[in-house]
């Protein structure tokens, strides 16, 4: 259960209006990387998690901050669109260079759908949607998608940083830069907590090593003619979990047989000369009719 | 440019179909995390690329690798449908347990709009998309996010490989587990490169960080009333950056003002009681129109 | 069935061309609450209605009209746009403001893509989709879902009226207006008729009224710091169904347990630590085996 | 600002796994009209308020409410997935025809993508997206969106409550239909306060009534068969809103023109054979050029 | 203007319910080729047309039908969920084979949001969207667009037909692919007549022809190893459009120089070691500013 | 398995950066008719092809050929983006016109999320997704949708080609002009190929024919008021096919009884008022239980 409080969580003062800024902020409001995708990441994170203790605590200690952010990035924009000139004709922007270059700026829907405050889009008005957000259950993947995810809003809030001049909004980014700066430490000390705990390897999952085929667990794939690729330590020496050896494989021959679909279902009524054997029916009751393999496929009875 | 030949990059020979399995797989297809995904990642973080040499040769060979990787799960789907018993009724269906069990696993799309192959979704159906993708132009950031993509991607094969008795489906497996593991060490072995480079620091973007309110890089915030979330090596001592220092914010306080978006344009007809002051208006050539404000504010002729 | 006539149920006569605006009114067009969404869903519901008579043909009668404003508003756009610069370059985007003024805000898909008409999008180009749309069978919820699109849409319409000089558009958006305020009135006066003809009473649907835990169906828990959210008639006297009565509960205390997921199969390579319990196989055939004990919660012998 | 505590709002507590029903709470959690839908519509509406005090308080309240029911539904998709088959082969399936049962009614992502928990999406695995839902800035408008969504939701919950036969899973959903009820009660309560307030009449938005079309603002269009629709209040006596007046128009006729776009601008290649006059060319500097024309209608230095 | 009757358009009367194929059906209403499609389609491109007389009319005529068979497909689907097993719980699936063969099948959206209805989706519940049209503006592709379109269609409905045992359910597919050969066969008549009314030639559009580099608009380029593809009428002789002469070209090299993103604009913080020459700032005002030469680049008094 | 040279298939050397034109030109690469959906609508089809042989080794060759094209776009977005004025504020451009003009039309993620890159989306920002690809295993309906494709291809770059002065631009673009004509003919010669083969006939699917109901083949519903669409070929005479004949139906009348949803079941609370019958319940174990009926419906062991 969340409480809330009407107080921001650090200043949201822009000096003056920027209704071109304020499609812009949309990106760290609705965007991939945005405020909504780590706020819903952590919660889903955070509920889907295995164990008590230290990760589930910090989790929904870092989910609950996110959705203040949130909270901060939208009241922003709406500041930031205030006395903006959302009702004004092509013919005022006509009138002037200055009202032409905030018009042809804008997002639309800001006005006509908000009322001049936020919408949950991005930059572009594409909406948030929930195939932003990662939350796969093995923390160690998780952290990874989570440092790789503070590490691209640090990125975008970084680049956003250098479009505006105005001190109020510097300000507040200063405090969401110096966040982002914590949280990717925050996972990347996860990390090393999940090792140093003997929870994962390097690689996740830690599972399955035995199974897979090891003789490619090692091996660069040089498949493209640029000439360096060999010359970093991805294709060398030990790999990062201490058990495989890198090598570099200079001109890799395809290890499969031809690729090609089956002869289709003539039920399908897909183009079909007969040159990859006998069509096979899925109909039931004819001695040809695949369904009978298919059962025999999956005989519970067979070993 | 590339070019191509039918072999496939490793054997895709399942022992029988499985129409069943052949839907989950479009997970590996089509997914989040599929080979669509990290062909097109690594595709534009190849192209997008701002130097020359091993970095963008390793991305562009590991790219190339992919598009063999999407050939791979989709010709296995189609070999998995084969026979399928696509068109069979309800009526067979409740004849029969083994057809029961089989067709209500199915994707119906993989026989009504692909004619018995994959189509380029995940297991639910939803259309793989462009947002998929990371790309950001900045390698920490980026690799970050191919490490989090590997190793969501092996998760994701890892629990396929225990829901299938499919001895040729299992070999294959054996070849991608093998392979995300790989590409899982190599991303994490270029970070290390990047970084003996000098071509970054530990934080991506390695910017701003003299710019950024720094009293704020390194606290936790206790938002939420777990008690353990202070037990990790997030909370104390010096950061993965070596340069901020952690500490444990208790009981943080708001450090901003209110909440609140300011008065509404009238023009706009948002709710309003005036609480707030006197609504601006965006109508220009009238003393109080803000639109002289925002001319004021974005003032080309002020220092 | 349906026949079509190539009038237009009203005037679509712009003065001018003004491609900016072209691209705001692809808000009524394709829009969360455009013109198309009316359609669909006045179309669906009416399918999709249980009962002959009034209800039925007033949803059939207002569908069949809507179809004819998304004819009117299409046809707007590809008049707005009749001599658009869809052609120049940047260049001479340059050397006039006026056609700065104008690029800037034009949709480039209403050139590139549709030849100088309009996309099945919104303002910003989002494609319009099926779940924009709602239809769910119970009349008093759809018909509420129904004055909340006509208000949004009416809202939508008032903000553009103010956009715009030309005075052939807002003759449009005059009737536009005109039938939102119909549709409105017409939508609250059929729920006054549900009401009145005993098919609804207040709440939707007005079932398990019984069943509902009744003690929790009429306080306001008060989670933020607001201080007057209990002076509104929802949180005190007899709410507008007649039955249950509001009153506030200034500091609500959680009625859960804790939050938390269960301990994962291990076959899905969740991090777990043991502390939740035993983790839960779900293999078949062994004693521990959470199959059957899947089998137990669903076996159709118990009672 | 936010603040979490681990305990639930209510008992998430079922009897039973049971991944099927899982799969059907999906809709609740991440559908159109799921917890994440409220919430984020509440917390964009009580942020994008334009005024302090009572409604914005109420809004605010409410929404934080709304995200400890995420928790809640997503806490329950857990714990009704803990032990499911996830793994189990489809030899499984077809041995048994529980398993067959419940295999078929899976979402395949809830294993797979999540390891066992619940993904941001609907009962059909689509994703939540932020077009969902609905902050307009007029609250009458916003409101009315309310009581449909919370309609919606109850109706949703009301079937869901007939498709399991858990006691535990049935407990909960009686709260959730209790809060229903009321949410449902309180926004129409906040519609009356809202009229009472002088803040609103029965339209929204409240604006323009002079402006519009004043004689097709009362008539019902009969452009279906349906011979029933006129016997409703909709189309005879005073509207709601007091003002106008209802009326039928039985054979109504079309009032515009024809349809038709203008002559296309000969660059884009539209196929056209002169029929509707000149092609209209935007190429700069010619006498006939449209950008001349363009420019002439937007001239600012006209009246 | 459009108006409706209730009768439809041909007989949709299902012998029994069956909600496994309501679902199947779903692909017809919502898909990427259904009914809807091809509705909004046709509308859009008669409204875009730039022409009066007979490929007006024509595609008024059809747009006009086909809103006609949306209303029987979602006709169907509801007839064909009369009495499904909506509320059945999972316990009762595992008590009848009859029943889970049903259950599996099923889209719980059709009974959870629908009530018994159809949703604007596919067959996997993904819905419908406004990017599926497809409405150019030049008759050529756009006819081309509608032959595929009834193509994609019919096969889709052929498949469909073998899936079913209805009498009923087949009585009025064999209307629809009656329909979609008319309608095939329409469209390609439709081109046929557009070249002998000289509105066209072979390819869309018939323009730039003098401007494309004309030695590569005849060549195979052979980038894959398979090695027929030389063998048909596509490799050799004079291409369909009587101009162009085809050839094969069996060893293609690459013709443009290497590929490669510039320097960076270190603003954006892209990852950059200065081997592609001097980062170029944006900054105004500086002498190597970039800036100044992108003014320069659209400078409107250069020639 | 692919291999890749760094060379580009041509030159990609614009003269002068344009980031307002780099914007239009995404939607060539990520729009519906882009780069991205032919590449991977050719590699479906091509993995998917049910035959060996001339065809699959002509779609497999122009697929790879396109994945070239995606990379020469994204390259060219990338170098028309090179000092761009990503970082300018609105205050510097409302003191230059120029900077208005470019900013206006840029888009905004290009450098926010790319750096300065290409994103996989069109050119307002909507990402490219999988629905945008045809591959439906029919070749005749296949190649039909290929033309389409090509030609709405080749319009849009048509387009674009006179939306820019940049002679680099225009050469890629005569190039990919000439690539579009040769693809255009080239699934024309291959269809003529298939037909002469004997593997499809004029109608996709060519079966079924002796199923539908073929006095519904031929005719020309009338049902939109204009007078001249029985005045093309597709009203009188043989059809394209051979065997049918068109006519013209000048007045049709529905064939079909009333549109009409069943009653619906009571669980679901859609509103009812018994006018089509009794309600049926699904419930199990009671006589009027429908869930006999469906039962009986899908018996199996009736003939």
């Amino acid at each position: 259960m969340f409480r809330h409080t009407d107080h921001l969580q650090f200043d949201v003062a822009p000096e003056k209006p920027d209704p071109v800024y304020a499609r812009k902020l949309q990106e760290l409001l609705g965007g991939e990387f945005g405020e909504m995708t780590v706020t819903m990441q952590y919660l889903m994170q955070g509920w889907n998690c295995r164990m008590d203790g230290k990760y589930k605590d910090l989790i929904m200690d870092v989910a609950t901050e996110e959705i203040g952010h949130v909270e901060m990035i939208a009241t922003m924009i709406a500041r930031l669109l205030e006395g903006a000139p959302a009702t004004e004709s092509t013919k005022a922007a006509a009138a002037d260079p200055v009202v032409a270059a905030v018009l042809g700026g804008m997002d639309p829907q800001q006005a006509i759908v908000s009322g001049g405050g936020p919408t949950l889009a991005d930059s572009n008005g594409v909406p948030w949607n929930g195939r932003f957000i990662v939350a796969g259950g093995n923390l160690l993947a998780d952290f990874y998608s989570n440092v790789a995810a503070e590490a691209q809003s640090r990125l975008q809030t970084a680049r956003l940083y250098n479009m505006t001049d105005d001190p109020g909004v510097k300000d507040m980014l200063k405090f969401n830069l110096a966040r982002d700066t914590y949280h990717q430490n925050m996972w990347l000390a996860a990390i090393e907590e999940l090792k140093a705990d003997g929870l994962s390897g390097t690689v996740a999952p830690t599972a399955l090593l035995d199974e897979e085929h090891t003789e490619h667990a090692g091996t660069l794939w040089h498949l493209s003619d640029g000439t360096q690729s060999d010359q970093g330590r991805w294709a060398t020496g030990t790999a990062p979990d201490g058990v495989h050896t890198n090598s570099f494989l200079p001109d890799p021959v395809a290890l499969g047989g031809k690729a090609g679909a089956p002869p289709p279902d003539p039920q399908l009524y897909d183009t079909y000369d007969g040159s990859r054997g006998e069509p096979r029916s899925s109909a039931m009751g004819t001695e040809k009719g695949l369904m009978g393999k298919v059962k025999e496929a999956i005989d519970p009875h067979k070993p």
